[in-house]
């Protein structure tokens, strides 16, 4: 079968490799149907850190099975499932709280499981996904070609907007800000709206994403930035600032802009991965700022957020604004490294 | 009157200053029943940072009202007062909020009000109160005398352990430890049990403050510091830390304490100001450990735990294990500063 291989900064190339097999009972072969490429697999693309070796990449994807070890109860030959971003047993002691991204068992795409086996990317053909019962989330029945993006979005970049939400306390009647208007921050605002938020703002400065944005149910968009950009937040909200702020970038600019947008005693969601990213305590302390959040359990969200993408409430699969072959897999990395797409999704 | 004076590091002395007057309509004049020294007073005590004059101090204390202004118009002269450490309107947007500690028209015991006239400190015989509406909470009727101790705890350390606990997220059936066995760490363990949390677990090396933590619901103590206590604290919780982690105490030591004794997904709720803190966002993100709290605003809590202090559900005066006269206050700092009492109460 054919798989993505990251070689080096920015030398990406679909390539053959061994089948994949079942090798533990509770293991499973899934025929990939559409994969996608995540923001943060730029950084080992761009060479943050280095690569030190040829290695799989990705880690969205839904699919087919095709095969299961004797153990797999929960899904069947056939089934179209979503795998999320981190592999789980779906049942230990941190999983039953939620956190599937702890799980005690748990592994991650491209890397070695628990097993001592490498785990294939989720940028492939066929996948062998361990932990199959805990991981996998079969929809009911064959979903329609047409809902594929969005069911695809499950896999990560949906829950983790959900999470950044979350994580920053957004209930009904909510007052938030996004920071961020990739397809991480597009989804926070979507994800926002769907927990009732009153009011959301999106900091955005490109037009394409302003209008995912609006779709998603952005009521405001603030295309300024640092402290303008937070004083046209503040204006929005009664001169004070956002009650939840979901950070979607990672960078010490981005949290900052959060930060100078939220207002006393209200809470940073943040779910960009950090680079560098250092905290005001003091700063926390004295306004009552709170900051929460981390990589996203998508595992937990999926059974909750499934039923809107089936019934079209939600469509989040709108963060896809390119649709490649999977043998064009170099071409996607390369539009989003340059911004020229928010987010690819490949198929098979 | 007499009054508090810091002059310089260690030099603390009571001394004659200039009777208080009514400045503004909305002032008030408190004579001090009992006011009390906070782990925070020592900070300048012992000139961290040194004091450049000679300054007053002082901002927990209870007392009976002697005069207000002609805008006064929820306490009258020979109420009993409780006095917030922060001065505040309790009625602007942030007010609104619960957020008194951020009042757009708030200000500090001891510092220039907004009107530009010097505030008293606690540490005194008479206190003139700016913001008199806003800032003080009258008891209904005269306290008996037994209850004093109880309900000067409401200005300052009884609800800051209880923003400890909110901020971290207690809620029934939670599973909480407590780092810092002060006053405030103390009463977190009693408002942490109040919120209905299933296990408490205090981290304390002092035998008279686990007595105090016994008495105010803990469950467990633990006694071991650093790796050897985080492991202490996770063995007691199924071998995954704690849901909610207290952090009352405001060192590097003490923070990242409670971060090793947090199960991934669960929460520090930080109340001790943060000295040289610094907090690990690549752990924070990996575990999805929040981090939220700050100053208290305990303006915004004392109507909700005044009715348990006055039937005597709760006995938040026990942190106090020394009493002097006001004159005495200097040897009150001392005892504090050699940890030789826990909390000290002044009696005028």
């Amino acid at each position: 079968m054919r798989a993505t291989v990251l070689h080096a900064t920015r030398d990406i190339r679909l390539e053959d490799v061994d089948d994949p097999q079942l090798f533990e009972d509770g293991d499973a072969l899934v025929r990939v149907v559409a994969a996608c490429i995540c923001g943060s697999d730029l950084w080992p693309y761009r060479g943050l850190p280095e690569v030190s070796g040829p290695g799989r990449i990705g880690h969205e994807f839904v699919g087919i099975v095709e095969a299961t070890g004797s153990a797999v109860q929960t899904v069947s030959p056939g089934d179209f499932v979503i795998a999320p971003f981190v592999i789980s047993d779906n049942t230990c002691e941190l999983c039953r709280r939620g956190m599937h991204t702890s799980c005690v068992n748990g592994a991650a795409w491209g890397a070695e499981d628990r097993a001592g086996h490498m785990v294939d990317g989720g940028q492939g053909e066929v996948v062998r996904v361990p932990l199959a019962d805990g991981t996998l989330v079969a929809t009911p029945g064959q979903p329609d070609e047409s809902l594929i993006p969005h069911l695809l979005t499950l896999s990560d970049v949906y829950p983790t907007g959900h999470h950044a939400a979350l994580s920053a306390g957004v209930t009904a009647g909510s007052t938030v800000a996004v920071v961020g208007d990739g397809a991480v921050g597009l989804s926070a605002v979507l994800a926002a709206k769907r927990l009732g938020a009153d009011r959301v703002v999106s900091m955005s400065r490109h037009e394409d994403r302003q209008r995912v944005a609006r779709e998603f149910g952005a009521d405001e968009i603030v295309a300024e930035r640092g402290k303008d950009g937070a004083a046209a937040v503040k204006e929005i909200f009664g001169g004070i600032g956002a009650d939840h702020v979901l950070e979607c970038v990672g960078t010490q600019d981005s949290m900052k802009q959060a930060m100078l947008s939220t207002r006393p005693g209200g809470r940073v969601g943040f779910v960009g991965l950090p680079h560098g990213v250092e905290l005001n305590v003091r700063v926390m302390f004295g306004l009552n700022i709170g900051v929460v959040g981390g990589v996203a359990p998508a595992r937990a969200y999926i059974e909750e957020l499934l039923p809107g993408v089936l019934d079209g409430t939600v469509t989040p699969g709108l963060v896809f604004d390119q649709t490649l072959p999977l043998d064009k897999v170099a071409d996607g990395y390369q539009a989003m490294d340059e911004r020229a797409a928010i987010k690819t999704m490949l198929s098979t």
